[in-house]
């Protein structure tokens, strides 16, 4: 696009409007981190209409790695509980698009993949209560040193329905033994953001061999004094989408979240309801 | 049935499972307030598996009045998630039977109705916030005085899905004005059972013209130093579905709930999530 581009520092003070607007213009391609302060970030998948009733079961019964927190009508790219005006198949900085169950193509637009069967789901994601536990002064290692949260396959069995189903994916932060009961408090207030930790302490206990050597993201060091600790991740339902091998199905990039209008802190994920 | 039958108090020291047994067999056929004390109740909708999305998209987009807690699989009639043995079919002491839109019968079992469409939607109920209110000393003055909660049409418009939508039901209870924080703080912990208040004070803002003339349930007394507070109620999806005019559609008698095996107080309401 004949567009001048802005960076992630540029964008620093911007709200949510202004961030969205920048990734609609295709003035910004990069990740959402830090960006839009206090407001939600959200995990995407979008799917055909026909698979859409056995997903959000799916996440009903497993809510923690999958909290919904907006779902749109069936071919409409809009989600106005998240945000008046979200048009989904441009608001995203990059998307995935996987087809019979494979990466087919990472795109910055779906405009040419919109049909009029698609349904959108707006899951939670982790930077709400990581945003409050950096408040609360307990440390996270991997936004301290610049990295990806470490990211793990476990084998914590999800609850299927119909073809989703599959184990559980977590994150690991290490977090200081005496702090760790803050945390756990702290991450339960936030229900629409992954909850209160799966697990904590020996990861051979959730079929994790090596902190070393993570599934996705970075390894990050743990300090002397530090426990791991592991919270449901929303790469839970993409991977079982994969696995699901739909016709068609897509998500947002990691790192590369749908930024909402609605305060990470409130009360419901629902504009009007607030 | 050729049961002894047994009465609420011969009941108020079992369990969930004594519980259901209990109503399965045809012995209890009573209201479930303050029975399997700690456990979560829950209202109850049963509908054809066509409007079942659109059902859920209209939960998600109002979660204070319509906190989904269960989705069943097409077709069956368990909930594994609430608990290993619920037969929805049995479990409930007396549904209500809606067909295009109006009251056809209120029966003790549903077997004669189950199909292989029918989905069944658990929702939490405000049985949950007020035991949490009482035991916190906060007075709920219907349970004080026996009687049913006030009940009120409010002019709070629903966020429509489909042919659902409109109007929000809300409950009131009186609060002692110096403990409405606390009631509102105390509340907000439990979204899966309706959350925060909607509304406090004045009724004429939320289109009540009369407290002493509710729309379900009975009038209470507001005593000096009392403000009326108002709750979203989980007899808005009821209605919703009562106006949606379907073919088909099941719920609880008022009162009458579902008594799951998860408690009340439970990060989530999926049992093998705890």
């Amino acid at each position: 696009m004949n567009t001048t581009s802005v960076s992630h520092s540029d964008l620093l003070n911007a709200s949510a409007v202004e961030v969205r607007t920048a990734i609609r213009s295709g003035a910004y391609k990069g990740h959402t981190a830090g960006l839009a302060a206090g407001k939600l970030q959200c995990n995407l998948a979008i799917l055909p209409q026909r698979f859409a009733l056995d997903f959000l079961r799916f996440c009903q019964r497993n809510p923690k790695p999958c909290p919904v927190v907006g779902v749109g009508d069936t071919g409409d790219p809009a989600l106005p509980t998240l945000g008046g005006d979200i048009d989904i198949r441009t608001d995203v900085a990059k998307y995935r698009v996987f087809r019979n169950g494979a990466l087919s193509d990472e795109v910055t637009d779906i405009t040419d993949e919109w049909a009029d069967d698609l349904v959108t789901v707006a899951l939670g994601c982790s930077f709400t209560f990581e945003n409050a536990l950096q408040r609360a002064g307990i440390p996270v290692r991997h936004i301290e040193t610049g990295l990806n949260v470490p990211m793990f396959r476990s084998d914590i069995d999800l609850v299927p329905a119909g073809r989703f189903g599959g184990q559980m994916v977590v994150t690991m932060r290490p977090i200081p033994e005496n702090q760790i009961s803050q945390a756990q408090e702290i991450s339960r207030r936030y229900p629409q953001a992954h909850g209160a930790p799966i697990a904590i302490g020996d990861p051979a206990e959730i079929g994790i061999a090596d902190l070393s050597r993570p599934d996705w993201g970075d390894a990050v060091e743990i300090r002397a004094g530090e426990v791991p600790v592991y919270w449901a991740c929303g790469v839970t339902p993409q991977n079982v989408l994969l696995d699901a091998g739909l016709p068609l199905c897509i998500t947002h990039s990691p790192g590369h979240m749908l930024i909402a209008d609605v305060a990470e802190d409130a009360e419901t994920t629902i504009l009007t309801n607030q």
